[in-house]
C-alpha cells in the first residue's frame, strides 16, 4: 500500500503553490439551495486559471522538480483540463508542454489548449500507451492528471479551504473523474475535520474509480464517453484509492441524464458558467443518490468552466 | 431638486434588507483580469435571490410600506428582472403582484416571472402608461424599479458592501438601464470612499440615462432595443439623475457589438452565467472606453444571471 501523504505535504503544497493559484472563495448559493432543498455552497474552482482545479496538483508537481527534469518539458495525458493545466504551468516555468488528448475531446478545449502554446496530440485508440510512449521518445517530464503524491497534495489545500472558510460545513461533495480532486479534497478535509462526511460522485457511464475500488486494485476502463468529458478518465491510480478508501466515505454514481440535467441547473440557477464535470455533486442530490438532512451544511466543489454552451438543454 | 439620501438612510436600508438578501461575495477574477488586462474583481450580484439586485431596492421600498399599502397589492413595470423581483417579494410578503412588461422581454424572462406567481401583462405600446393605468385601475402599491429613494437606498447597499469587502478598489464600473443601480452603487461607494472613481455604462442604443442628463432632466425613450435587454429602460427618474450628476464620475457608452463581445467574455472567461446586461462594465474595458491605469484596483458589478445561452455568440 502506497503511504498516504501526511499534514506537513499540504502545509507544503499550500506554500508552493499560493503565488501561482487563486485561494478560490467558497459561497453560499441561493439557487442551488433552493433548487436542492438544502443549505448549499460552492466552492469555485472553475475561478482557477484554465478554468479548472487541475494547476494546483501541476504547479505542485512541476515546481518540485529538477531545474534538470523541467528542461526536458512537460507531457501529460488529458480530457482537457489538465491539458490546458499542465500547458498553463509549462508557458509559466519557459519550458515546452505536450498533451495527449482523446480525439473525442470537446473543440473548445482542444481550441483552447493550441492557444496556450503546448503540443497536442489527439488519440484515436489508447490514450494511456500513447502517452507513455511520447515521453519515452521525448525524455519529458511526466505531470501525472492524478496519481501522484504531490497531485494529492496540491488538491488537498481544497479541502483545507473549504473548511477554514466555512467551518459549519458537515458534507463535502466532489467530482469524481480519475481520482485527483477527491482524494486530495477528502484528505484536506479530513486532516482538519475528521467528522465531515465527504462523498465522491463519479458518472456511471465513467465509473473507473468505483470499478477500482469494488476490485480492490486500479482497472482499466476503455472508451469511456460521458457528458461530463472531464469525468471520463480511463484509469485511476493506487495513491487515488488509497487516499480514497480511508477518507471518502461514499462514493456514489450518477446517471448521463442526471448530469445533463444538473449542469442546467448550475448554470441558470447557480449562475455558474460551469462545464458538466462540475454538474455531478448537483447531480447527485437532484437524482436523490445522495440523502442530507435539513441541518447539513453541503459544500459542493464547482470544477471547471470550459464549456459549450450550445450544448445546454433548453 | 430632490434631496440626496443620506448615510443614515443607507445604514437603515442595509438593516432592512439583510434578512432577505444575499450578502454578495466581491471575487478576485483571473478570466477577466488576464483578458481585459487589469486588475479585476466582480460584485457577484447575479447571486441573489431572482439573480439580479433588483431584490435589494424592491425588499426596502415594500418592507417600509404600511400594512395597508402592502394589502393593495403589488405592481411595477420592468423588462424581467425587477418584475422577477417583485414577484418575489409579493411571494415573501404573502400579497399579489402585477408587473407590466414588454412585448418583445426575453421569453425566459417572462416564463420565469410567470413561474413565481406574478400576474404579468405582455404590453406592446407605452410600457410606463400601461402600468400607470394599471395601478390607477388595481388600486395597486407602485414598486418603482429605480424612481424612489427606497430603491437608491437599498441599492447603495452594494457600494458599501464593495469598499468594506475590498477597500483598495479604485474604480467601480457599474451598468446603466434606468439608472437605479448606478445611482445606488455611486452613492454607497462615496459615502465610504469619496476618492474612488464611479463609471456608469450605458448601451448606445439605449442611453436613456445620458440623453436625460444632457438635457438636464428625465426625457422618454421609446421603442429602444438591446441585447443588454435588463438595461433598455424608457425612462429614468430625477432622484436618479440627481445622485448621478453628485456620485458619478464617468457615464460611458457601448456598442452593441461591444456589449455582444463582452457578455461572451464574461462567460467564457470569467465562468460566471450572467447576462447581457452584467457585461456592460467588460465591455467599455474591452472597447477602450475608459481608460485604466496598471495601478488600479477595479470592482465590475455584474448583475444579473437570467440569460438565453442560445444567443451566445460561438
Amino acid at each position: 500500500m502506497t503511504n498516504l501523504i501526511g499534514d506537513s505535504s499540504i502545509d507544503a503544497a499550500a506554500a508552493a503553490i499560493a503565488p501561482h493559484v487563486q485561494r478560490t472563495p467558497t459561497v453560499r448559493s441561493v439557487g442551488l439551495s433552493e433548487t436542492l432543498e438544502a443549505n448549499i455552497t460552492a466552492k469555485l474552482e472553475l475561478l482557477q486559471p484554465t478554468g479548472s482545479f487541475k494547476v494546483r496538483g501541476a504547479f505542485n508537481t512541476v515546481l518540485a522538480m529538477s531545474a534538470e527534469e523541467r528542461s526536458r518539458g512537460l507531457i501529460s495525458m488529458s480530457a482537457g483540463n489538465h491539458a490546458l493545466a499542465v500547458a498553463h504551468v509549462a508557458r509559466h516555468v519557459g519550458v515546452p508542454a505536450t498533451v495527449c488528448m482523446p480525439a473525442t475531446a470537446v473543440q473548445f478545449k482542444i481550441d483552447a489548449v493550441r492557444a496556450l502554446g503546448a503540443n497536442l496530440e489527439l488519440v484515436e485508440g489508447d490514450l494511456v500507451a500513447r502517452t507513455n510512449e511520447l515521453r519515452d521518445e521525448l525524455g519529458a517530464s511526466y505531470v501525472h492528471p492524478f496519481d501522484h503524491a504531490a497531485v494529492v497534495a496540491g488538491t488537498a489545500t481544497i479541502g483545507r479551504e473549504i473548511m477554514v472558510d466555512d467551518p459549519d460545513t458537515s458534507v463535502v461533495i466532489v467530482p469524481v473523474g480519475g481520482g485527483g480532486l477527491i482524494s486530495g479534497v477528502a484528505t484536506g478535509v479530513k486532516s482538519l475535520a475528521p467528522h465531515v462526511r465527504v462523498i465522491g460522485v463519479e458518472p456511471e457511464a465513467a465509473d473507473v474509480v468505483s470499478q477500482s475500488r469494488d476490485a480492490g486494485e486500479p482497472i482499466s476502463l476503455s472508451g469511456a464517453r460521458s457528458i461530463a468529458d472531464g469525468l471520463a478518465a480511463p484509469i485511476t491510480g493506487q495513491i487515488n484509492l488509497d487516499h480514497i478508501n480511508t477518507n471518502v466515505d461514499e462514493l456514489v454514481r450518477v446517471s448521463e441524464d442526471a448530469l445533463h440535467t444538473a449542469w442546467g441547473v448550475v448554470v441558470r440557477q447557480g449562475k455558474f458558467a460551469a462545464e458538466p464535470a462540475a454538474a455531478a455533486g448537483v447531480a447527485s442530490v437532484l437524482a436523490g443518490t445522495i440523502t442530507l438532512t435539513a441541518t447539513d451544511k453541503v459544500c459542493i466543489v464547482l470544477s471547471g468552466g470550459n464549456a459549450d454552451f450550445s450544448l445546454l438543454r433548453p
